[in-house]
């Protein structure tokens, strides 16, 4: 129950109820006693991201490139002690997304520290490196990924002067000023050659990120293809089973073949049972 | 029937309903007793593209500088494994334009590779070449394909990071902010340096994609020349007549003025029937 | 018929039934007992450009200018085999305008070819250059043309992809967003190298345009002089009038004196007849 | 008559209604038979700039400025044949100017041809070259004239093509499109490169026409002092009176301090008549 | 009566009601048979700039810097010949400001000459120099004086002609359109370039301003001292004041502390008086 | 009550109102005959920065980062005699922030000398500097110091003439302009160049301060520390606590966990007398 209090950061008191609404109902549907962990978790992602579209046919190519993209964001995520823990990753899609990967944010956080923000991005780009590494080709898949580590890259320069080079100034207009007129884009209040100093500060910060993900990944290149490979055979791991994998074990749990034949001999009985009546 | 289901992404409910109406309509309207897939696949095209001119009288020169055009493109979509197959090429014009390719994506993709992309602009470009080598001129119907082109190629420079020059870096705006504010055009936030940079990339994208599709057209005079005749005596050609042609065969299928003078036969029949009335 | 049909591209059913009407009222009026073709003319004119002013005193200087002006577009339209053909010229002012060249479209276009743009750059240029060589100074009259050749050529590098230097890339904003908030400029997304770039290609076409329509016009001044004489004398000269003055021979038809004594003579008959009664 | 019509360009039915009322109203109070001519200039004057403001209180120093001031544009615009002849120049203050110096368009003019423009361009700049040389100081007086100079110069270059430098190429948004949305300022179409030409053409057109200007006035200084002192002295001067001072003749008409005089026992009359009835 | 008049350019003929009123109301309110020169101008400061803040308690460090700050600029505007003469002085707080300097324009100006423009300048620039010399730092207090300077000295280059560099040319926006469309900030029409020389010209101006008023004052430190001392003692000081200062003499009037003793004692009075009914 | 006085500078009567209510409800919810200062200041910063969040379960990492943090402000407030003297300093968390520091502003100003905005630049970037000192890293805490120290730095450049470099000029759009208009945002004024040497005076200005304040820390080390420790087990310190501590001396006050224990045995309490009844 913590785990999941914690995996609900900003979740209003309307989406908590949604939650065990759906985890309720889902029991029930699945002709269980009591709510588990996974109904919990099962509604919350729903809540949040949409229903798992398991119908959905999925390319073999796609599903690759998503599962070594995934494996990229949980093995640099679980391995780097400045970020926050892995949670679980993914490969169900989930409305606009092929799969995704969670952290367990340990704490409201009042800070952010640089060293934070420097994991963060190499959590970002470890789907990209990944794909990079494994698929012999890059694709539009890390767009997300892209969007994320610019504007925190961009924040940490332009608004919590961690660029030495920059120093303590504040490049983004007013605030107070923006909250007044939202609708207009405020004018930049700096130089062109302020601005040449800030991309290549941007530049500096995320080429720094990818070249330090990039080297952690290919130290470790068997492990995180472990991870795609478990990925693309049971769908989700949670953070114990990934650590399991990155500690050599064997994974003990029913495989998405398992799983679907189960469903179909499930399916099947009560058909039985209405051709019995 | 998959043919048509893959050749109507992202058609609603609505859309589906029109095609079907208008296919019936037209195969009663042809003493038909069943619905045809070529009743099909002509409704989809009324229905997306509007009714088909066949009655504008096309000027010989824009006829030839059509076929040689859409030619091009069919040659290059046909012969490219990156690409989406080849689904159609037609010269009959529809709406604003002379004619068009028509590619028949194989599956709802999740993610645009760099190579399918590269393909993209190769295809793109097969048009423009063509009127070239042909033609002996150029003309403003590459409008609307100079236009796709550089949409696909500053995408993947600005949004998906495919260029290593500007790295895996967004240079679009916040698309939080730019949804909440979409009318007021987002001032870009980069400087002038990294704006040349991104010209400098496009450009590099764009020629390079130009420079491959001109070399395997020229390697190909003969079949795109084929393919444009083919074009010019039988109007429209199916992916299994362009592949007849890449492999040397002849076609075997009634021409423009066969159909024209099996029509006007038809018309002229039942004029002669309601005479002996 | 077939003339006037060429002549009215683009008006709609109203404007067409306007001139007819107009056509009619105006026979009608001159006591005629059918419409002639040059009726319609002048009613298609008025409708299209405003009421002839034969009323307006013109200046001598300016309408020397305005004949030297016309001429030098009539020439240019009738010797280059890639613009559409001369249909008339006039110095009859109508609306803002001094006088008007008008060309006769021979088809509907699908495509703009290159040389085809070439062409009409050539003839936007003919008026100016005409001032310059034979009335030893320049004057704001060519102020429309100026404009068409600017838009002109900016669509061909813009647009069109015509130019070699800035290859076959799009430099307007996409046009999808454009319709949507059509009362934004977009803000170009191009650097300002780039629009360097474009600024030169521009002066470049527009410059070779403006060389060869020099070269033309200089290589055949006698002959434009001609022109500019029978305006002076004609008023409005039609495409055969124009091809027999370039062949050398001399026109047989009354003379803007001739009319105006007619004129005067008829006017008078009414009266004295009016007086009889 | 003829002189008010040229001296009424653009005037509409209204406001020559309003001019007529105005001249016989004034006619009346003066106890005149018949309008003058001078009531109807009056009237015009006041139609167009506000009332004289006769009972206003100028300084001296303001009046001296403004005699030389007015004395420079009379001057150029009498002798430059390419420019409009001077009709009046006046130093009663109407609305917000000190005073005024009125040309007679002699013709509606269709087309301006560089001369004319570079002649309007001398006029401008000889109000304030006659304050530089005769007052020892320049002043505010000359903003309206340094607007009007910029504006022609402007559009010579960026919308009649009159720069060689710059090309028969138009520096200004489409029309079309401004109409369309005219409370939007169009953004530029050309680069900073382009825009550092425009101002230098500017600059040069400018400085050229000022250079030409002082030194037509250097070389005629008594003559444009005699023109100011004429003004201190009879404040109005028509094209005539200019004249006679041009060619050396002596003026004969009454000063203000006369019509001053004449006024003030006009004035009294009627009360000493009062006084004896 | 005449330097009251002089001294409300620009008021409304309800601004001069109000004045007259407030006036009377302050003459009753101070048992006086008539209103006196001083009331009426109490009254024109309290409409103009607000209720004086006599009650407000000054920290005595602000006070010292509003007496230098003022008597700098009183200073300049006493003794600069091509400068409107002192009006007077104040170190009274009144609306959002510490003291004020004020002057008496002798006539309405048709004209602004160069050299009046200079003297603003200087003048403008009188309290921050007294402040840099004398205060041995500088404030905030300059802020409307730099505002006033810049705006100023803008407006000489860009709308008056006055810099010999940037000549005789507009470089605001036409004023036509910008009456039209207010509230839009027109976009500016020159080069990157010109705005460089723009901003160096008006520093330059700006400079040479505030060097020749440093030195002028440099020159006159004791008199300078003088002024802001018997600001400290007087608070306000009119022309003849001043000038009986800059002269050597000694000033014989009430200072603030025999005035507030007075006012004391006076307002004990009427309360014995009330005992004594 | 003269300390509240100055501690609440800008309240509005109504703010007044609700902080005199607030206190008062507070000292009879604890029982107490009388509102004490502490009643009254506590209500204050309520009514300014929400209620304090001393449930709210702060990590100790980031409780760590605020008391270093909030100890840097309150030690360079403390020493720098051209700022505000210290009001107090707490890392109760409030609204957004995790601490804060106050100022006791003396007086009214009107006046911000260059010298006292040189120290509030200090004393801004007195927090960023112990994190970097004492936490080996730095963090998002500084934003609202980084924006206060830039918006300080860039007014005092902008709008107060105090850079040598850039002289008593206003760059900032003109004031008059800006309220009529205030949603649109101005254009700037001034070049490139221009807006270069203002970043380049902005970084100066901010790095002088940085490194005055990072000297000032520096060589007190030891005294920074005994703040953050006393915060740590204090959580609110005044400016006697402060004093106290600089001068070596020991703070003699209930700490955190004392006050802690003694509401957990007060809470106790009720509970066993309402047992009693």
């Amino acid at each position: 129950m913590e785990r999941l209090a914690r995996g609900t950061p900003m979740f209003s008191g309307a989406d908590l109820a949604a939650i065990i609404n759906e985890a309720a109902l889902a029991a029930t549907m699945a002709d269980k006693d009591y709510v588990e962990t996974a109904d919990l978790e099962e509604a919350r992602d729903k809540v949040r991201w949409g229903r798992a579209k398991k119908s959905r046919v999925i390319d073999e190519d796609d599903r690759k490139i998503t599962a070594y993209h995934e494996a990229g964001h949980a093995f640099v995520q679980s391995v780097l002690k400045d970020a926050d823990p892995l949670h679980k990753v993914s490969i169900i899609p989930r409305g606009p997304y092929g799969g995704a990967t969670f952290a367990l944010p340990e704490k409201d956080r009042l800070h952010y520290t640089k060293r934070y923000c420097m994991a963060l991005l190499q959590v970002c780009f470890g789907g990209r490196i990944a794909e990079e590494m494994f698929c012999d080709d890059i694709s539009s898949g890390a767009q997300a990924d892209i969007q994320q580590a610019t504007s925190i890259a961009r924040q940490m320069i332009l608004t919590w002067g961690m660029s030495e080079k920059l120093g303590p100034i504040s490049y983004e207009p007013d605030s107070g000023l923006r909250d007044m007129v939202y609708i207009i884009p405020s004018e930049r209040e700096y130089s062109e050659k302020t601005a040449e100093e800030i991309d290549s500060e941007v530049k500096r910060l995320v080429d720094q990120a990818y070249k330090k993900a990039k080297e952690l990944i290919e130290a470790n290149k068997d492990k995180l293809e472990k991870i795609a490979k478990a990925l693309l055979k049971y769908e989700t791991l949670d953070a114990d089973d990934v650590k399991l994998i990155l500690e050599g074990g064997e994974l003990d749990k029913p495989t998405v073949s398992d799983l679907l034949a189960a469903e179909r001999a499930k399916n099947k009985r009560p058909n039985s049972e209405q051709k019995g009546q």
